[in-house]
Parts: structure tokens; C-alpha cells; sequence
């Protein structure tokens, strides 16, 4: 671990935080903080700054940064600008100089370059500059700061207590970052294990995160939200580096490089700014998603799903319309295509499916048909699975109305469970639609299988982990 | 009204329909349909056919259609093929010899053409044979039938009760119409007037469905899944007759037409098959899906939006990240542009909003940041709709915590439904997530707003409105 690592480390994992401009008043950001870190169960130790109360939220507070008797790792600043610098230089540099204690800042108030006034600028230079002579990093201003799951600091005033996961969330956009995040908990879909919204990022940096996430071993899938970054060739560096250790999926709008004004102007140079993102995220092995719905439904299934060691795709479908939707997709894809089932295969496949079915017309497809049973959910999905040629399946259905919501979705599940754990292969399914099919997608997403309403969705999941998997070969030779 | 118009309006307004197959079984379709009918609602009567049952749910059978003593409009079949036929020939033909009574038979039942076999074939053309000389009309076989929430005619045995509304559905696979309605059904989307689904298509065929509802009142919006269809003139001329009339929009698998299989061959023959049939809706007027979920959301919001007299939208964010996803929808469209706002528009809106807010960089564009009230909302989207330049609005939140999530919402639709009916312009809203955003797309969906979670689909919607006045207007000079 690297120096700055280390720091970022100590940030994330803080055994003491003060919150210089705790509030009393509960509508307040500075009172939601402290409530979070309650809601969240933080046990580490807690000290408000407020010169005018004795403890908010049972937290007994302090006039001044320089009062609090024990080490402070991290102070979360809540206040306007200018109240926020007289406090940095004459507090937080000082008590650095006295004790040598804290490590980072999380400056969540704003105020700073993001007003476009130069003021603004020049008041975040002097913030920069007082940190950095000091020894101090900043995380902001003007961000909603971070959330460790494990250690359980939360500096978010939005985003409360948080099911422990796999998914670290990178990003340039508080406000996209929580939005996922509460996406994904409404739906119950994720797990979150750290999550950094930088604001201006006026010091810390993508770079900097996404190259410490890239060692953090409970991170599985790093969700960027990436705005711009000046130095490509650094970017590139880390990028790779991440990309071989963990899933890394970004949203970059094309255009904003040039600001929002730009994106009317069709030039030639919009257009190859945007390519060479592009190209950068296919050298380096991001996957890039091209749209906010395929960014938020890649990260989510990455987390449950083994990566895929091929590209071959069975298609196990009991609607043959969602069926041809789907192979269609397949068939103008550069990525995945259909596997071709051995002769065994097929022929254990027509033995236990209707004679209606239609088993290997096209390689790979088979339509069972409405005329199943909860054990062909299983038998099928086996024997499918089971084949050399197959790398993973996509599974879609219209739940027949006279099988019960969860029998045929355990099945499903159960044959995709008892494979080998080396070498798993994923599975994904669309289900639609009614009371009884999310009855139906509860079982699958609990026993790992992703779920999603339109075959366009699961196609596209599979085809990034077709990339993630081209990519690591590709690194590999 | 034609002929055939007036026979499809006899069959969708059936005052009498028999049901032969009908069961006792309640695990039967012949059960569900009797079910379905009473479930829906039907007042006409119902007279199931069964040689071994007094009365099922309460209807007295019948030994034989000829043994009816009243005139019967529809006949639903829910049999195997050979007792189909036998009966169809037996009693039902000479039925309408002696009586003249039956316009039209729903035939659910499957075993011809679709099992692939020689004599299901010969059973199917001798259906036909059968049917046509007798001057029967026939939908199916091998289908779900139809669907009229007024007449309340129902012989589908998986749609019960549904919504009154403006969204008719024509559907060459019967598990996708489905799959629709419950989508719709599941989250209180659509509402639907009529359904038809064909299944083998052998007699009654999507031209003639889709030109009779381009003549029905109470139809707005028309959805079409269409695998294929042999007669191209017939289908344009129709196509454009009913594009002048409704909203159609169509979902046309791209390769289905050379089967499945054909799916891998990329040649040059299947690109250009698909691109006549692009030719063939942009010509008509039909607004062609390229995704299901852009084929559902279109529906689903041309039923509640007015149509745009334009192309040039305002975007209205609270949050920038979904507002800067918007704009690069818009800015690499084909069909939306940005709006300029006039000059008395920027500096009313710069007077209601916060200095932090952003007005007119780029032009059109409208960045509230979180420093919104409900008035606010209210405010902002009037003035939006009220400047001459603008045709319509896309509105994108991630609903700040401190709001009451009904309060906003209400505000913005007071404002969307205080235009003036005449010239309305349409508004659709983003709204991500979490317990009180769906509290606020319930408001904003009951008040005519469509939501949706993603910019994408926003955007797509718009543009597809936009892609229609386009049509309208071309076709008017």
C-alpha cells in the first residue's frame, strides 16, 4: 500500500470524527450527519463542533477543534466558506501542528470554485493550499463525502443505514451517486461497500480512490461516475491496474468534457474527445456503459454473478416472443454468441421437454413452450449449464399462471446453485410481469440470480461480462 | 364502415357467445375463459357447450351449438384439433346455414399449422375451407382471441378484469399482448380498449384489425407486434390510413422473417429486409420500438400525453447529472432540438430561482439545483410552457429529502394541466428513487404526467412523440 493509500485508508476507516458545524436543528445537513452515523452504527467516537450547545443527538459537542482532549482521524466540515477557512487555519492547521492527528477533511459545505465566481476560486485555492502545507487531505467541497459499510463511517447527510456489499461507488455527482444507491435499495438490489462523492474534487481525486479501491478486497464491482480527468496518461495507469483486480463499470457523458453548452455543437472534435474515452475505457479494460439504466443494471448484477469464461450463450426461453427478442439482440452483437449444444445435449433436452419445444433451431435456442413444469425449470436449466460448449444462459419467461411463483424459481435456481464453484457459469432471467412473477424474482435474486423485465436488459448484462472476459484475456497474452 | 368493419364491430360487440370446450374444471382454459367473462363484466349471455355438465358457473350448457335457441354472434372454440373441426363442420356450419346468425369465431385452441406437421397444415387449410364457404370470419386459431373492455366480450383465459382505457393492442404472439397488459396492469399504467390476438393468423389478419381500429372512437393509441406480413402495399395503404387517425406504434423483430435460425446469417438480404420494413413505417407514419421497453413506455405515455406541435424541448432538472444525461439525448437526436428560451423567460425564471441555479446555458436548459420549494416546481414549469418557443418539457429530479413527496408533484401538474386544452404541450418527468419518489410518480402519473426512472427513456418517448408530428406534417402538405 502506497503512502497515499495508507491516508485514504485511515480516512475510511476513522476511529474519530468531528463535525465542525453540527447542527441542533434537525432539518439541517449538520444534524442529518451525526443522525446517520447513529443510523448507520458507527462506534467510533463522535465530536461536534458547535459553540452554542452542550451535545446534540447525546454527542457531548465542543466550541473548538482544538478542545476535543483525544486524536481526531477526520473532521466533516458543515459551514459556509468563509467560516470554513477562519476555522482550517486557525483550528484544524494547528491542532495538525500540535498533535498530528487528522488525517483527511470531508468538506460537504460549498460555496467554492463550483459558483463560477472568483471569489469561489480563490477561496478553494486557499482551502487547497492551507490542507496541503498542513499534511491534510480533502475530499470535496461541496460533496456528499463517503460511506465505509464496514467501519461504519458515513459523512452522507442523504443516505442512511446501507446493506453490507460488493459494490464501491465512485463519484463526480452526489446527487447520481445517491440516486443509485437508493435505486438499488429500493429495489433491494445491492450491497454497498465504500462510496466517494467528490464535489469540486479539489485534492483526492477518481485516480487517487479507484486505484485504493482497486486493493481493497471487499470491493467486487467499482461503479465510476466520471466526469473528466485532465491526465490521461494516469488515468490509463490506474485504469488498467483496477480493471485487472476488480469489475469496473463507468458512465462518461460524451460530451460534458466541453461543458453542457458544447453538446449542440457537432464538430469533429466533440465526436474524438468522446472516442478517445472510448478507446480509453476498451484499453484499459473499463466497461463502459452507454446509458444510465445499463450502467445501474450492470454494476448490480457484476456483484452477484461469476464472471463468464466465453462467450457462448445459451438462450432457455418459455416465450418464444421474449425469445427471438433476445437472440436477435445476440445476433448483432460483436460480443456474445449463441453456444452450440452437443448432440447430447439436445437430445436430453428433447427428452424431458414437451414435444411442442424447439431444442437447437437456432443453435443454442430452446422454447419450451408454455407446457412446463417446476422440474423442467430445473432439468432444463442442468443440462443446459451442463454443456461444454455453453459459457452462461440467459433465461426468459412469462410465468405460466398455473405454476406457483416460487416452486419453478427455486428450481431454476437450484440447478444454477449446484454447479462447481470453479468455473460457474452465470445465469441471468427476465421475468414478466404481475404480482406473481415478483414473487418469482425475489427467489432468483436471492439465490444470485439477476433479474430483469426486458430481454434488451439481460442481453446487455451478459454482453459487458463478455467484454470484461475478452478484456482479461486480452491482458492476459 | 366495410364489410369486413362490420363484421369485426359484430364479433368485438358480441351480444351472445357460445364456448364449446367449455369445462368444469377450474384448471381448464375452457373454465378461466367462462371465468374471465364474468370477471370482466359481461351482460350479454353465455352458453357453454358440453355434453356432460347441466350448468358451469352457473350458465346452462349445452349439448350442441345447434341446440342454442338463440341467435349466437361469436363462437369460441377451446378444443384439440380433430373434435374442431368435426364440430365446426357438423353443427356450427350448418348452423349458420339454417339460422344465419354466427359472424365470428375465436379459436383458441391450437394443433395446426404451429405444430410443424403435415397434417396440422391440412387441418388449418380445411379449417379455413370450412369457415370461409360457410361466410364465418375466424381469429386463430392457436391464439388468445380478443379483448373489448366496453361490449366487455373476453376470451383470453389470462386477462381478467381490466382498466377502461385508450390503448388498443394487436399482437401476432399472444404471450407478449399479454406480457403487456400485465406490465401495464401491474403498475397502474395503461388503459386498455381493445385486444386481438392472432395467433396463426390463418383468416382474420393484422391489416384488417389494425384498419378497423383506425375507425374506433375510442382507440388513441394503437400497439402493433408484428412479426411479419406477406402483402406490403396492403399493409402500407392501411398503415397510412390509421397513422392519420392514432398513434400506432409497432415492435417488428428485425430477422424473424427468414425464422430464427436465419438470425446468424449476416447477409446483406436480412439488413435489407429490415431496412424496407423501417422504409415502410417511416413512410406510413408509424412509429417503429427498438427495444420492448421503449415499445411499452411509448405506448404507455402517448395514452396520457397531447401530441407536441414541435420538436424544440425545454429541459427543467433539480439534479445536473440526470439533466447533463437529457441534454446529450437531445443534442446527438435526430429529431428533438433544445429550446431557446425567450429573454423574458430567462429573467423570469432567473427571479423565482436561487443564485445557485442555471438558466439558459445551454440554451433551454434549466438547472434549479436542490434549492427548490414546491412553489417553485409550480412556477418554473409555467413559465417553461409559456414561452411561444418551447413544445415541450422534460422534467428530471432526484426528489430532495426535505420536500413532501406529494407537494412537488402536485405543483408541477397544476402547472402541466392549467395550459389551455387547446395546443397543450406535453411534459414527462424522471424521477428517481426511493419510497417518497414513488409517492410523487403516483401524483405526477394520476395527473396525465408519464414518469420514468431514467433520462433514457424520457428522452426516447419525446423523441417519438416528435417523430410523429413530424409524420403529421409531412403528410398534410
Amino acid at each position: 500500500m502506497n503512502e497515499v493509500s495508507e491516508t485514504l485508508e485511515r480516512i475510511f476507516k476513522a476511529r474519530s470524527i468531528a463535525v465542525v458545524g453540527a447542527s441542533t436543528d434537525p432539518t439541517k445537513p449538520g444534524h442529518e450527519i451525526l443522525k446517520n452515523m447513529i443510523h448507520i452504527g458507527y462506534k467510533g467516537s463522535v465530536f461536534p463542533i458547535n459553540p452554542n450547545a452542550d451535545s446534540i443527538l447525546n454527542f457531548k459537542c465542543y466550541p473548538r477543534l482544538l478542545d476535543i482532549p483525544e486524536p481526531i482521524d477526520l473532521v466533516v466540515f458543515v459551514l459556509p466558506p468563509n467560516l470554513t477557512l477562519k476555522i482550517v487555519e486557525e483550528e484544524l492547521v494547528e491542532r495538525k501542528r500540535k498533535f498530528g492527528d487528522t488525517a483527511g477533511v470531508v468538506m460537504v459545505g460549498g460555496g467554492f470554485r463550483e459558483t463560477g465566481t472568483r471569489e469561489g476560486e480563490e477561496n478553494e485555492n486557499r482551502l487547497k493550499q492551507l490542507l496541503r502545507s498542513a499534511g491534510i487531505r480533502l475530499i470535496g467541497p461541496n460533496c456528499q463525502g463517503i460511506i465505509d459499510t464496514t467501519s461504519r463511517v458515513n459523512t452522507t447527510f442523504d443516505i442512511g443505514d446501507y446493506k453490507k456489499g460488493a459494490v464501491s461507488v465512485i463519484t463526480q455527482s452526489g446527487a447520481l451517486g445517491c440516486s443509485f444507491l437508493m435505486w438499488a435499495k429500493f429495489n433491494e438490489l445491492i450491497g454497498l461497500d465504500r462510496f466517494v462523492s467528490f464535489g469540486n474534487m479539489a485534492d483526492v481525486d477518481v485516480a487517487e480512490v479507484l486505484e485504493h479501491l482497486a486493493g481493497v478486497p471487499s470491493t467486487k464491482v467499482i461503479w465510476v461516475y466520471l466526469e473528466g480527468y485532465a491526465d490521461g496518461k494516469r488515468f490509463m495507469e490506474v485504469a488498467r491496474k483496477a480493471s485487472s483486480r476488480k469489475l469496473v463499470v463507468v458512465l462518461k457523458p460524451g460530451k460534458t468534457q466541453l461543458g453542457a453548452t458544447a453538446a449542440f455543437s457537432h464538430t469533429g472534435a466533440i465526436a474524438g474527445e468522446d472516442q478517445i474515452w472510448d478507446a480509453v475505457f476498451k484499453q484499459t479494460g473499463l466497461i463502459r456503459a452507454y446509458s444510465l439504466q445499463e450502467f445501474y443494471d450492470t454494476t448490480r448484477a457484476f456483484e452477484k454473478l461469476p464472471v463468464i469464461n466465453g462467450n457462448r450463450i445459451a438462450v432457455l426461453t418459455v416465450c418464444g416472443g421474449l425469445g427471438t427478442l433476445c437472440i436477435e439482440e445476440i445476433a448483432v452483437s460483436h460480443h456474445l454468441k449463441m453456444a452450440c449444444f452437443s448432440e447430447e445435449t439436445k437430445q436430453r433436452l428433447r427428452a424431458l421437454l414437451a414435444p411442442t419445444a424447439s431444442v437447437g433451431r437456432p443453435e443454442g435456442y430452446v422454447d419450451t413452450t408454455g407446457a412446463v413444469t417446476e422440474m423442467t425449470h430445473y432439468d432444463a436449466m442442468r443440462v443446459a449449464l451442463e454443456d461444454e460448449q455453453v459459457d452462461g444462459v440467459i433465461f426468459l419467461t412469462t410465468p405460466p399462471a398455473f405454476l406457483p411463483p416460487r416452486g419453478w424459481a427455486e428450481q431454476l435456481a437450484k440447478a444454477y446453485n449446484s454447479q462447481p464453484p470453479i468455473g460457474k457459469k452465470p445465469v441471468v432471467a427476465v421475468v414478466g410481469f404481475g404480482d406473481s412473477a415478483r414473487e418469482s424474482k425475489e427467489v432468483l435474486e436471492h439465490e444470485g440470480i439477476p433479474t430483469f423485465d426486458f430481454p434488451e436488459s439481460a442481453f446487455r448484462v451478459m454482453n459487458n461480462l463478455a467484454k470484461y472476459h475478452l478484456y482479461r484475456e486480452r491482458f492476459a497474452n
